[in-house]
């Protein structure tokens, strides 16, 4: 089953379900308003949206539209968690290299989470709105999952039987205001804006026997300004499936129906070739991509996203249908947007000037 | 204005006014079931509840009936965003001297904030389920605001005008799991479990003139056990007011209404007396209780909660009223209350084993 949120002017939006080939679309009203309720109460009234499902790929739904996934919010406008965890460790690894940090000890068998903001998970066609190009913006490609209730102390088998839906995300990152906030210790409140999500959420089942041992095996396409730059694998190179990052979540509280866990930047490891590594699926985010070229080239090379940048994220399944749709998203500066004028009006990035008491 | 949140067996509950004495209270159903509601639509919804606040206090509210605090989930009990902030920088600097670690030098001008999980919050009479003394439970008992939509980039005296309501909350802490998440420096996911509020949330009017400057000028009483072991100034030695902890989460993203910001500890600085320092207003956190025998004697001699250890966290307005009603929790272990028995199931702290793939 296939399900999306339609704009429609409030800050939830309308549940709509959606055919395989993402086609045609129909409003859920009459089972449920927004995916949360669903989430609250799944057995009750999922059987319904499957039906609804069944009907629209038969052609047989009575009021079926067709698809515009411009008209889509985020599948979860706003959530009440979004965790994100690092289970490629090959991500980590690249990234901190490039950053000149060590690899945590831990790294192994201790993943790296992070809790996101939640409030406001941005549509698939959301601008990345930033007030400076000097923060770095870069994209991360990412799978998701999006759980039901899990208890505290889940194992992580079990925690596995709680993945309601899978989800394509974009989690925007302001790589220039990492460090700061890494050496703070505390997470990222600054580095990590609106996370966008690809237009329409799946049930595990959608993927077939690409779902396997709590990951997605099939590769994620990143189109950077038009440009291929991204082919990665989700599933080989995946160290901790989505059901280890639920139980690593829930090991001292639970986690209430709704929660959003992420898979951290999927990548694959690099290929030794003729005395150089290399990575012949590409990149996922442009911070490995100048990892990749200080560790070729001594130093980076590429620079991060620009106004007027734009990102494109897809994964296609083995039948080389789109999944999820496509996150398609522009940088824009965010006084064009908001206000009208091109007169920088928020502070750089930097030391906090306007907090000083 | 007071509101509070009912239980109803619905995961959101029904939401209460309740009269300023905390004697009476009246369903707002007629206006709206649920506080993240009035929150999304303050300015159309919030004169209707006022209205009924009057007639409550007044005495002429015609579906009046007495206020149970023990009927209170969290005013919230699921927010879309928990974020905390550190505000009593004497509580990082403690904590930190506690622990060996340095003040980070930007402690005065860029403010500690962390993102923490909002997904779970707990009602006033709530049992901090554990499942290891070890794991070193703690209290924090802070105040919080509730915001409306804040835009990205918001100045702090802007950001003070989003305050719509203020909040009592004790962020429970699992102390000993702190070092290892402060150190992987992706904030705390483990170490934080569910956050607790206060019965009512109020409106800022509520305090007259104990609240000014972004700021809460009323003492924080805490009794562990019985034994009242805090009466922190509030409003006194606050380093970041309101709007400058909502300014800097808003730095380079919107935050959207019902937006929780918390101020960290409530900590007042230490006095020189007789060639030591001594704390004569006693502490909001054990860890701050351990800090200060670890400065006064050398070593900390004041254990964290055990199993069947309460903390009750109260403030009282400049008339003798309790502002929030009382926060009155007991630490349990999660295999009484979950599974009827004691046999630990769930793994201690220390390596995530059961993550290893």
């Amino acid at each position: 089953m296939k399900l999306a949120t339609y704009q429609d002017g409030s800050r939830d939006g309308q549940l709509v379900v959606v055919s395989r080939d993402l086609s045609q679309a129909h409003y859920a009203t009459h089972i449920a308003n927004r995916l949360q309720q669903v989430l609250d109460d799944w057995n009750y009234l999922s059987p319904a949206l499957q039906d609804i499902y069944h009907q629209l790929n038969q052609g047989r739904a009575r009021h079926a539209f067709p698809f515009d996934p411009a008209q889509c919010m985020a599948p979860l406008p706003r959530a009440y968690q979004w965790l994100d965890g690092s289970a490629y460790l090959n991500h980590v690894e690249l990234v901190r290299q490039a950053r000149g940090a060590d690899m945590p000890e831990s790294a192994q068998t201790d993943p790296l989470m992070y809790q996101g903001g939640s409030d406001d998970l941005a549509g698939p066609h959301a601008e990345i709105v930033c007030a400076s190009e000097s923060w770095g913006v870069d994209f991360e490609a990412e799978l998701a999952v999006i759980t039901g209730d899990v208890p505290m102390g889940c194992a992580s088998d079990r925690a596995l039987d709680a993945v309601r839906l899978l989800a394509l995300v974009n989690d925007v990152t302001l790589r220039n205001l990492v460090p700061d906030e890494l050496a703070k210790g505390f997470g990222f409140v600054k580095s990590k804006p609106a996370t966008a999500f690809a237009p329409v959420v799946v049930t595990p089942d959608e993927l077939g026997e690409a779902w396997a041992r709590g990951r997605v095996h099939l590769p994620v396409q990143c189109v950077w300004n038009g440009r291929k730059v991204g082919m990665c694998e989700a599933g080989s190179d995946m160290h901790f499936h989505f059901g280890q990052l639920i139980a690593h979540a829930a090991k001292t509280r639970r986690l209430r129906a709704g929660t959003i866990v992420g898979s951290g930047t999927v990548s694959n490891k690099g290929v030794a070739r003729k005395n150089r590594t290399e990575w012949p699926h590409g990149y996922s985010c442009i911070a490995e991509k100048r990892a990749m070229e200080t560790l070729q080239d001594g130093q980076p090379s590429t620079e991060y996203m620009k106004f007027g940048d734009t990102i494109r994220i897809e994964v296609k399944g083995r039948d080389g249908g789109s999944v999820f749709g496509a996150i398609h998203q522009e940088v824009v500066p965010l006084d064009v947007r908001s206000r009208g004028t091109a007169a920088p009006s928020v502070p750089e990035a930097g030391p906090a000037q306007d907090v000083t008491p």
